[in-house]
């Protein structure tokens, strides 16, 4: 008898046939009892004598086992269906239970139990649909690229130099050798524009920043995208947009069961997303949210993205919201200023519900541009020279962005902090499990 | 006028067109000229007068330009089209010859002359096709695993301690403490079979082994597979052939031009792909070989495999053949152990063309027998504690393989190095570009 899953039983009506699983939970009432498994795909309920479950006796939930029964039909029980005549068989016995209870609605546990003990504590189906998320983000980002004729690329993670300024990576003892952990893989995923104009890459990023808020982790999965022949930032906007929109479109199509177990709300996205450039913001703060430290600053506040999003909301009805041409000051030195403003950039910030989420903008593409640039901040040359060769040898106007995947998946269901998107979070204090 | 790629000028026969790309040649002849530009999808030839030549005089090939020109159809040019009346525009112009020729056939360049100059080299239609493979390895792993609802997991890269013996691992100033970074996902993978059944991931590992071979960098790109409910390594050996035959699948699909440009002798897969325990392969090199060192050894060399490799095309025309049943002295800890021949293990290597390509097999699944495992070998069970705690809670038989993106790359097109086939390898000499 083959095995089946929790979602195809209702095929099955009449047969006998066999589930395995977890011991999702035992209520033991007597004459009847419910023991129920659960899989990959979900729960399946049997209801059982007492000597149906001699053979666990004594052990605990999370019990792997075996259960061949007949399938009848029970709208009251989970999923609709229930074994009958069952023969229980285990195929790992569990005799602790676990650290915490996870077949309850919710998880009760507080944050660093839960953290602990992640390796149980995902099984958990709330946590287990919020890690499928994270999966599907993945495949909806690279669905939406390839079909726009995007390469995928891996960039190497092992460094001679930092990417961005310098500050804030982590040292590896490299055969004796310092070397560093990629902050981002910014000038490789430039540099394969030159190769295959469109390129994008899924994988870890490491940044040794010393702080510890609930929206920061020191290694995250960043989604790249860079790619050539745009005319200016708006040509990147554009892209991200379809990108976010192909995103919550697969989630929506292929991760239903999730969305509605974690009663997710789907954002509201404009087309096209609302644009403001940083100055006009900062206006509109002024002028119709009574703001006084606005004007004139080289950047928005996390008080200001707010009052930003609920513009976005209320005039437009977008939980999305660019905002453009953050001053030269205030982004890498890679960053094209605007041409006709040179103080201010042809960069972008996309705010999801009044919080910042991609960072993104037209880069310099011009070998002579790169040098001043550099050495404008002071920037020791030496370490970038075998990037810059790329620029040497023909790079078109291109531009590109990075969104956080653990940071999309936060927003999106509203939790309060990165690590419960996180699938084993590293923070200043946590490098397990 | 929007830009039309190399690939689609067919539809354009008689129009004006307008191409952007690199120069990737000029034959300058006198009266006729002939330019090609090269896109993301091939090259276009422009054929021109020295008038239309002005806007790129004294410029070099990697110049950045666009051709506006009226396609006409010429069966001798590239492509088979051409183009005629053009006005030619710089976008970004270049001065300086590339460090090596990019528009012959092949790449003339000593290999670390080429290394060092990769950013550049990976522009060769050549070396760009077998990136493009690279990424339709990952594109076709991940196809066929999602198809049997595999989920994506991304573990993370900084771990507090060694996940498989503790040598060759590379340390990370982490705040001041001392990380690693991981050589496997091994153990996270295992943990998240309890959750889902069924995971894989791509994503970079980091083996700080000091020795420099064609066949080995220190940082590359493993496709890593593990799932539950299996009988044991058959179970295991099954699915690796339905995820080699599901890549090799989609590159003949999807990557016609590149294996064509390459002239990739596509693989003889036999099905099933035909298996030896290691004791049989020793008795049969001993008896049809003539092979003197291996009855009795605790594994094979690399002659041996060749000559392996070889019966496998000889007796089943097969380039693959899997070896299985290891000593247990020569796999992992976690190694689940043959119940019949305990000394033996339920594990295998996949050889292709006489090269190991893929190991992997059946895990310990019971907690009891880690801690065995673990104490036999001398382990400090300490760091192991986190991990173990998902063997404690029920995790059902399970197994699974690990697939070297690069190694899978070089043996494919026959690369004699593997940093041929690797972005920008790490090596004990090497960490740029």
């Amino acid at each position: 008898m083959n095995r089946i899953l929790a979602a195809q039983i209702g095929a099955h009506v009449g047969e006998r046939v066999r589930v395995q699983g977890w011991l999702h939970a035992l209520r033991k009432m007597g004459e009847v009892n419910f023991l129920v498994v659960r899989d990959r795909t979900g729960l399946i309920q049997a209801v059982t004598s007492l000597a149906d479950l001699a053979p666990i006796e004594g052990l605990q939930v999370e019990t792997v086992l075996q259960v061949e029964g007949r399938v009848v039909e029970a709208p009251a029980a989970p999923g609709g269906y229930e074994l009958y005549d069952n023969t229980v068989t285990v195929i790992s016995p569990v005799t602790e239970p676990p650290p915490f209870s996870l077949n309850k609605n919710r998880i009760r546990a507080s944050q660093p139990a839960f953290l602990d003990h992640a390796v149980i504590g995902h099984r958990h189906l709330q946590q287990r649909a919020i890690l499928r998320l994270a999966s599907g983000v993945m495949q909806g980002f690279r669905a939406t690229l390839n079909a726009r004729d995007f390469t995928e690329i891996q960039t190497p993670k092992l460094v001679a130099s930092a990417t961005e300024s310098g500050a804030n990576v982590f040292a590896v003892d490299y055969f004796g050798q310092p070397v560093y952990l990629a902050q981002s893989p910014q000038f490789y995923k430039q540099i394969m524009v030159g190769v295959f104009e469109r390129v994008y890459e899924v994988g870890p990023v490491f940044r040794a920043e010393p702080h510890s808020t609930r929206r920061h982790i020191n290694e995250y999965v960043s989604l790249d995208v860079e790619f050539g022949f745009i005319d200016d930032h708006f040509t990147v906007m554009a892209l991200l947009s379809e990108v976010v929109r192909g995103i919550l479109s697969h989630l929506g199509t292929h991760f239903q069961a999730e969305l509605a177990l974690l009663a997710v709300e789907m954002p509201r996205l404009a087309d096209p997303i609302p644009h403001l450039h940083i100055t006009e913001a900062q206006q509109l703060l002024t002028d119709s949210y009574g703001v006084t430290d606005a004007l004139g600053e080289p950047d928005l506040t996390p008080e200001h993205e707010r009052l930003l999003g609920q513009w976005a909301l209320e005039m437009h009805g977008s939980d999305y919201l660019f905002v453009t041409g953050y001053p030269m000051a205030k982004r890498p030195f890679y960053t094209h200023p605007d041409p006709a403003r040179p103080q201010y950039s042809n960069s972008f910030d996309l705010l999801f519900r009044g919080t910042e989420l991609v960072t993104g903008g037209q880069r310099l593409h011009r070998y002579d541009d790169y040098l001043a640039a550099a050495r404008a901040r002071g920037y020791d040359l030496a370490p970038f020279e075998t990037y810059f060769e790329a620029f040497k040898h023909g790079m078109p106007p291109h531009g590109g962005f990075a969104i956080g995947m653990e940071r999309f998946i936060m927003q999106l269901l509203g939790l309060d902090n990165i690590r419960l998107a996180t699938l084993f979070p590293r923070d200043m204090m946590r490098v397990t499990p």
